[in-house]
Parts: C-alpha cells; structure tokens; sequence
C-alpha cells in the first residue's frame, strides 16, 4: 500500500475552487488564466495528491494557485461527465501538463463566499494571473467551469433566500438598502421590486439603521444600516 | 481516447446509495450483504464505469445489486477520506472482487427517501441479500459507510426541519399525528413533545383532517390526516 500513501498526484480526481465576492456593485469569482495555455481562464483547480482528503486538497490547490490561505471551503458537488475534459484547447493544455493527460478525470468541487477587499490573491504554480471576474459576464472557460460555477450560484442564490445572514458575509461591515438589493439582484439575477424588497427586509427585522448616511455621493445619500445578528437564526418549520 | 470511452470500470470512482425509507414506525435505510465476504453488510455501491456519468452510474449500480428501477436518487458529496478502504474484511473483499484492489478509490454518495412498501429488492450482481435496517440500530458496514449513512441522515433531518412536505414521500397517503411524530423523532433520534409538535402541525396548517378514525387498535383510535399538498410549499425568506 505504500505507493498509494505517497503524496504524488492522483490522475483520476481532482477539486475545482467556486470563491464567491461581492464588490463594486457585481458578484464576482476568483478565476486563473493558465500560463502555458493561451491564457484560458479557469476555476483555481489541480489534482489531489494521493495521501491527502478532499478538503485538504481543495485547500491546498487554493493556497497553491492564488496563494489564499484560511478560506473556509464547502464542498459543493462532485462532476463527472466523461467529456469534461475535451474541449481542444483542454486537451492541448493536459497533453502539456499531465502525467496521464488521457485519463478521466472526476473533479470535487468547493465553494466559499468572502469579501474580496481583504484578501490580495498572487498567482503561482500554473496560474499566470489571478482575478475577479463579474459571474454575470463570463467567457468560456477551461472544461466544464461554466457549469460548475452555474451551479455554484443556483447554490447560493437557494441560501441567500433562505438565510439572509449570508448576506452578511458578503457586504461590508455597514451598507446601504441598496447596496444589500444589488447584491441579491446579482445573485438571483434579476431585477428586484424595490418597495417590495424594503417591505421584506423590515418585517424580517434584521438591519439596525446606523446614525450615519453615505458622503460625496451625487444622489440623495442613504443611511447605512448592519445586520443585527442576534436576530437571525435559521428558522426552520419544526 | 478509445479506451477512456469504453464501458470497463473506472478503478479509482465509485458510487454509493442510501436509500431511506420509513416502516414500521422506524427509519430505515436500504443494506445488501456481500456474498462472499462473511456477509458483510454494506450501502448499494460499486465502480463506475468509464462512459457513464455519475447519475447514470448511481441508477445502475442501484439496480444491478438490488433490482430497484426509477429511484429519484440525488447527489449527497464525495467521501475521499484515503484510508476509507482498509479495514481488513475490506482488503479481503476488494482482493477478491477488484483489478486493482490497491487504488485509491473516491465515492461519490447519493440518497434517496422512498416508502419502502411499494418497493421490491432482489439480491443480484455480488449482493447475496438486500434487506431494510433500522438506521439508529445498524451494525458496522462496510468501508465508511456508516459515516456516508450518518452524513445522509443529518442531511436529511436538515430537510425534514425546513420543509415538511418531505415527510409526504415517506409517509402512507393517510397518517395519524402519532405516525408523523414518530418519522420525526426517528430521523432527528431524539423525542419530541407531544402537544408542541401538534401545536405545531396545526399552525403549520398543513394537514387536512379526514373523517376517517384507525380500526383494530388496543388503544383509543386516532383520527388519519394527509398532506395539503397545495398550501406546502417552500418558504424563502425573500
């Protein structure tokens, strides 16, 4: 058993990292551009080594590739399609960099939502560039990344409407109505009614408006508000 | 890429199903006995195969060992803990069933609630015998299927607690309060109080009362209710 202990690279599974930030009004996700492959952009992603779990992995292929460290990572899915791997510029750049570049390849992936303005990414290992991409505008991606983000999303948009704490991880320390609405409109990608939504956000009783409004702004400024998290529990029926 | 196509086992991915069903006022979860390992007892679950995708191989790996067809089956998450297959009856097994018994293999778990009456397994493939076992009495399984079971079962008491439609698809179409308490107080292993859980029901306003009272029983006959399928519905917080 001792070469399935060791820590080489295991050909056949692999973990792809969803990082979720709200920033400048958009919902972004932390992509790469590969070095040596023409500059796709792809999940932050690698095989697993042979002696290590799968969180581990996903942590390890984090640090490794945008050099974050401490994300608190969940893991998502598993994605199996066996033409995961086959698009031509895929197919060119595992024949560059794998071992066994014609094995199939079943990826774990994780997501975690953060807020980007305190974390400073660097690429390394294959990764030439490290950056935040606005989820609503994505080009095509390395493999299945599209898909995998998709379904990242569906994820968080389920959680947000059901626990709105979430948001909480997502928007600065104070916010304003707005930019709490903008953030759901990404997210849910859609247009919300605004009255309705302000209606909602009261009766949940959650927010604790601040004794302070936005400066230099050119509109009416907006008071601030934060979550009171005392309030918020996730209520289930029972 | 020919022989990644082909439909030979995938050595390194396997599938496993929980499959929960709910009788005789206990939680049960589907086991098949290895044939020829001392009857170890273990989750439906084997390798993929290489052209099939995940899903598919959950459905047919369901199947093959216990003649179960149509199961909605949904994706738990992988299990890759790296010393997953080595218990020793384990080793045995796999030295006796596998080409390569030494791989590392990951599994990817899924789960399903069903009502066990209406289902008929048959032993097939390397099962020697499928039987229902109450979750919150099994012995040792298999691997780390105990653990997968556990996780499932946390998964689903998540649900059960948000959304009680789901006791629907485990429920007989007519039910007492005694009989959905009791799927309740199994699936979250704890006991529940008796006038909070109906105060709860009611409020709930989900149950529709039929004219219709348990016969043949020693104790006072319960009025039957069922599920006003129209008024549940999952509830967001947006």
């Amino acid at each position: 058993m001792t070469l399935q202990k060791s820590n080489s690279l295991n050909p056949h599974v692999s973990v792809d990292c969803v990082i979720f930030g709200f920033d400048n009004g958009q919902l972004q996700v932390l992509l790469i551009k590969r070095g040596n492959n023409n500059g796709a952009l792809a999940l932050p992603g690698d095989l697993i080594r042979n002696n290590e779990n799968l969180d581990e992995a996903a942590s390890r292929v984090l640090f490794e590739l945008t050099g974050l460290r401490n994300i608190f990572l969940q893991q998502l899915r598993a994605f199996g399609n066996p033409e995961r791997l086959e698009g031509n510029s895929d197919i060119q750049w595992l024949n560059s960099m794998r071992e066994k570049p014609q094995a199939r390849v079943i990826t774990i992936a994780y997501y975690s939502i953060v807020k980007p303005g305190k974390l400073h990414p660097k690429p390394s290992s294959f990764a030439s560039e490290v950056n935040w991409m606005p989820v609503l505008e994505l080009p095509e991606l390395a493999f299945d990344h599209n898909m995998i983000i998709s379904q990242a999303l569906d994820h968080l948009a389920a959680s947000l409407k059901k626990e709105p704490l979430l948001a909480f991880e997502m928007l600065p320390r104070k916010f304003t109505f707005r930019q709490i609405q903008k953030l759901y409109e990404e997210v849910l990608n859609k247009k919300i009614d605004k009255r309705n939504f302000r209606k909602k956000l009261q009766t949940a009783d959650i927010l604790i408006p601040l004794n302070e409004k936005e400066v230099g702004v050119s509109h009416k400024p907006a008071r601030y508000y934060q979550f009171d998290k005392k309030k918020i529990k996730t209520k289930g029926w029972l």
